[in-house]
């Protein structure tokens, strides 16, 4: 239980006009609890009030009793899980995080007609978007250990290898360096792959003249990392070239605008002015980033529309890209996190254009 | 579009008092549609009218135009994809899928004050518990590969592996024989984490005198297979050959059970009184199967309160276990299909016990 991150939570409730919210993301009962519960099917909840209580709902099978500071209320399979969490539930407008299944909710306003859910995942959203000391600790390393992954998985590159040979390299390597798994699939493609930003690996084989996106991100200690390095396996052709180098100047260009105080918008603006001014702004068909932690797509957006004032502390992906359907793309990923006078890059990975 | 499968659809509402439901798991629209889409945070749903009307809400990413034969209606990111659906929702109540995120049932129910959400997932989860004929020849054909893919990966397992190799192992095998993926990670365990129902595999060894459990699906055409296997490395103990026989004839007694217009929980029933006359009826932890299809998990249960009755065409798991906490553990499971007149096993794989 971490009481200064419940009170943090209480705050921003009371100026989203809350008193009461059911907090059921996993990684953010893990924030505020200290327990990592996948609750699959099952109903799970932690109960925040404005009052400072905070009560955890959760299936016995967790076995959470003894292992968990929050006060608990368990419940076995065959009780009916929302009536006892409806009991407890205050009349009136009650927050429900975002993902949790409408199952629950439709029960819970079954069982109590005198409650009115509403959108209630901002006051937690906001709270993990500034990470305190401890975290930042924490994702440094993750980022640091996924630039020592990346290496070795580039060093590994093979002629004739396939893109899912290369995704269990990079697995390999993930955990060798001490991560404790993935933040996501690996995104590793190969040539014409590359032009699709979300193309999945497959059994595509790597050949000379190839561009090679590395989109990767391992976990350590629960929080996330994520990078993309592309590289080219023999000489580049020049327009490969050129596109790596204007790709390189845009996520140079979006770190560069971070500073706290600033609306996000400006970042990816200064990320997208590089490949527009260079004639690829039709090319460059994503958002510029997304916030990370304890998940690898954390709010806020780094996106053309975010008003979003970057504060220190808030951690998020610098992505730019270039995809040129049919041919080739190049890709270029770091974290920063925000400091008190401008930003720091998370990733030390070179970014100078690469063969191998 | 499969109107056939709409109009049975159609047929479940009426029997549930429902005059429109909004179907949103992606094997349900896949069911229904023929198009497998993922929608990550994005809002998807099939809205469906017992007027035999259902018209797909899908963001534009997804380039179904063209490429799916129901009615479409198609949004972008920036688009208010709640807003565009509540228009063509009717007053009055409406069934939602019960894993539909909550932010979606509360901004309809904002945006459409007079519309009330209920639960609406069964009559859609009724439909694809019998499957017809193209159905069950594709989950006949995914456990034949299954067998396969268990058979080459219990012929590689040495001495020293970690339970991860062998997953891998799994997963490069049930590539092989021509599975799309997996439809589960595979859960194999060696010795003592035999004795944990869901352990994770992780970097445990292979040693003489272990249980080796193999609990393992692939995917093939979109239809899922699951199995489990229990064999031994070196000569079992005289208690690992007595609980290995109990398992077997109990997944025998399950699958015997199994016939057209029993409650499923008689099935339960005839698994589980093998292991308590033996018994170990404390150490069987866990219910005897699931139903199976596009999804690992589907409805029904094959569990001890499980009232649905067996219809032909149904397929679901007959997966007994005992669990022996610091020692180790035993499960064999099969698919089976009810027939006009029995039960059909779907995997062919031996289950005498094994010494590798």
């Amino acid at each position: 239980m971490n009481q200064s991150r419940i009170n943090r939570v209480i705050e921003n409730m009371r100026q989203d006009g809350l008193s009461q919210i059911l907090v059921t993301a996993p990684a953010s009962v893990f924030y505020l609890t200290g327990a990592w519960i996948a609750p699959g099917e099952r109903m799970l909840a932690l109960l925040v009030k404005d009052d400072g209580s905070a009560v955890l709902y959760a299936n016995r099978l967790f076995a959470l009793n003894g292992n968990v500071e929050a006060p608990l209320v368990e419940f076995d399979d065959t009780d009916d899980s929302v009536a006892i969490l409806a009991k407890a539930v205050a009349p009136g407008k009650i927050g429900v995080d975002k993902f949790w299944p409408s199952q629950f909710t439709i029960r819970l306003m079954e069982a109590r007609p005198d409650v009115r859910p509403v959108l209630g995942s901002a006051p937690v959203d906001r709270a993990r978007m500034q990470k305190d000391a401890g975290e930042l600790a924490l994702m440094r390393e993750a980022s640091r250990l996924n630039d020592e992954a990346i290496r070795r998985t580039i060093a590994g590159l093979r002629e004739g290898m396939t893109e899912l040979e290369a995704s269990a390299l990079y697995l390999a390597n993930a955990r060798a360096v001490g991560g404790s798994g993935c933040s996501f699939e690996p995104l590793i493609c190969f040539g014409a792959g590359c032009a699709e930003p979300h193309h999945a690996s497959d059994d595509t084989r790597l050949k000379k003249g190839d561009a090679v996106i590395i989109d990767v991100g391992l976990v350590y200690n629960s929080y996330c990392s994520d990078m993309t390095r592309t590289v080219f396996f023999g000489e580049p052709s020049p327009e490969q070239q050129k596109v790596y180098d204007v790709v390189r100047r845009a996520n140079e260009a979006g770190r560069a605008a971070v500073r706290p105080g600033l609306p996000m918008k400006l970042f990816d603006r200064a990320a997208r002015q590089v490949i527009e001014d260079a004639g690829y702004g039709p090319f460059f068909t994503h958002r510029t980033g997304h916030g990370i932690g304890l998940e690898v797509h954390e709010f806020p957006d780094n996106s053309a529309t975010s008003e979003i004032i970057a504060q220190p502390g808030m951690v998020f992906s610098v992505e730019p890209g270039v995809y040129l359907p049919g041919q080739f793309g190049v890709r270029i990923e770091d974290l920063v996190t925000v400091t008190d006078t401008a930003s720091e890059t998370l990733n030390a990975e070179p970014r100078e254009l690469r063969v191998v």
